[in-house]
């Protein structure tokens, strides 16, 4: 055996320290480097290998590339009274989403409904964290944002919206919540990126090529068009993601924010939308029982050998909190190189 | 030709005034009655045909069976400042959602961002006419409701969701609003009911036999299960739909809706929950701006021949509101003996 390639076991408080070496010695300022290394953390102690521990690669590239502001500070501002908005003057979406969910929190409790929108910031993560952290204080919590403009709408061949996700939170006492948080793409770009690495074909319904002929091309899709998913429906939902997380809250369509990427390949660069609601707004004194009464719907689902979104991103974070996480060697040597890089 | 199997051309005026009398005919109070015939002709208006004068049929059919409450009195209650509940007390949909819309609109623009519930409250129609209410005042809308459990979640084979529809609505300059509502099941209960009465298969994807299986039998998945759209995606949205239009207002699940019916078979009784925001509540005075540049997005869409959801609907009105409509001979003939029983 080959020791050079066991997997190296860290624990998280050990990755998290990792992670913002890394992140300062590309310059990046310790209130963002320790937002961001918390989310890489959650993703790699969830089993989201791509938006765990190896996306700190894809950070400090962004970093290096110029393409975030390494010290932004948020500013928050109150449009109105159950609205915030917060600018991340082109910093990381984590440090806007600390400097505004104290705000989302306290305005969903005295007003029912409240909405936070994030603007000018760089995204490289996924939705759940944010949903993940409402439903953990009780509340109801849905979120979205645009991307690039990498998918066409359904009937039509060439690139309007981006993958274009939404995230879902909903609390369950005693458990971790309900959350779920999915690309309206079929499938995720990274996903055919991976198919044309390995030079493998790709299924129908993921994309199409330049001329809008579907294919089984990964190349011919990267370069075509990728497709929604749920055909008509999956298209209508992506626009109104496109909506909510653009010109509603006054951020870029995926159409603008691949204009402005011009050809870099970066992170997008936009907006985000989180809604708010408190289950006690509705309800008073008896939210409790209805929120129990929810979990009947879950029973029902499972007890017939149905999973539930997140319930495989569970199971990982039981793992990871008590045993750690382990990384592929090859991974954690780049990672041990990005730390003592331009110190 | 023969004459009595002509359709029959009936102004939108002359369609009210029959809705209206077979409405009232059949006990219906007359604010209801008219709330009723608003959204049934709203429905024949735009093209909608198993949502326009064929309600009336099953509206006539619900009264008779005394599953809703004829003259039931829509109670308004504000359980939070950007919150507004109905209670319908057991009576249509309609005339809850008029009492409570203009607290909805009142509290998007004091807030920025508001919801309503409607509670216990008789649905039959879809939910577009709600949100394109909003859209029309220069809001964006999202709605939601549960119906009856009839839809098992992907991996699963046994019902727990409703047909659970979402709508959304979002105003265009000059233009009718973008609005798009669609079931989370992969077709409408009413398509499989079609096939069945026309003893044509189903194609795969639409419902599971009683034993789980994949099947083309109508009655085979009429008597099992329908599917979610869009696979486990379609099926985690149906959740949040579930748990927005049910628990989150302290209404009944499709579970709990459809063992209420006990085999009747009714129109589902419940929740509906509809959220608004307001694009100025974000923006101020550049908001016209920023809905201008959505304006993009559609350009985008149409301009490569794809077709935005709601544009053939949208064709129908502006044919019906300078033609009239034209009833199937039958139906006309039905629709008038019903507007003369139990006069």
């Amino acid at each position: 055996m080959d020791n050079a390639h066991h997997p190296v076991r860290l624990s998280l408080d050990e990755l998290r320290t990792l992670a913002i070496k890394i992140l300062q010695a590309h310059g990046l300022a310790s209130d963002h480097a320790e937002a961001v290394a918390a989310t890489v953390v959650a993703g790699e102690r969830d089993g989201c290998t791509s938006h765990g521990a190896y996306r700190l690669i894809v950070c400090a590239r962004t970093l290096q590339q110029g393409n975030v502001i390494k010290d932004a500070v948020p500013e928050v501002t109150h449009p109105s009274p159950a609205l915030t908005k917060v600018n991340a003057h082109g910093g990381f979406a984590q440090l806007a989403f600390s400097a505004g969910v104290s705000h989302l929190a306290d305005k969903v409790k005295k007003f029912g409904i409240s909405a936070l929108a994030l603007n000018n910031c760089v995204h490289f993560a996924a939705l759940w964290p944010e949903v993940e952290a409402m439903a953990e204080r009780g509340l109801v919590a849905i979120a979205c944002t645009p991307s690039h403009a990498w998918v066409a709408p359904a009937g039509g061949t060439k690139p309007v919206f981006g993958t274009n996700p939404i995230a879902f939170g909903w609390p369950r006492p005693g458990r971790y919540p309900f959350v779920f948080d999915f690309a309206t793409s079929a499938t995720a770009r990274g996903e055919i990126e991976l198919h044309n690495r390995e030079n493998k074909p790709i299924p129908l319904g993921w994309g199409l090529d330049k001329e809008g002929n579907p294919t089984t091309s990964a190349e011919a899709a990267l370069a075509g068009a990728m497709q929604t998913f749920g055909g008509h429906k999956g298209s209508a939902l992506a626009m109104m993601i496109e909506l909510l997380g653009g010109p509603l809250i006054g951020d870029m369509t995926s159409l603008e924010s691949i204009q402005v990427d011009a050809g870099r390949k970066s992170s997008p660069i936009g907006g985000e939308l989180i809604i708010a609601i408190d289950p006690e707004g509705f309800l008073g004194l008896s939210a409790a029982a209805h929120i129990a009464r929810a979990e009947k719907v879950f029973d029902a689902i499972t007890r017939q050998g149905a999973r539930l979104p997140s319930e495989r991103r569970y199971k990982a974070r039981a793992r990871s909190l008590s045993e750690g996480v382990e990384l592929p060697c090859r991974l954690y040597a780049e990672l041990i190189a990005l730390s003592h890089k331009e110190e």
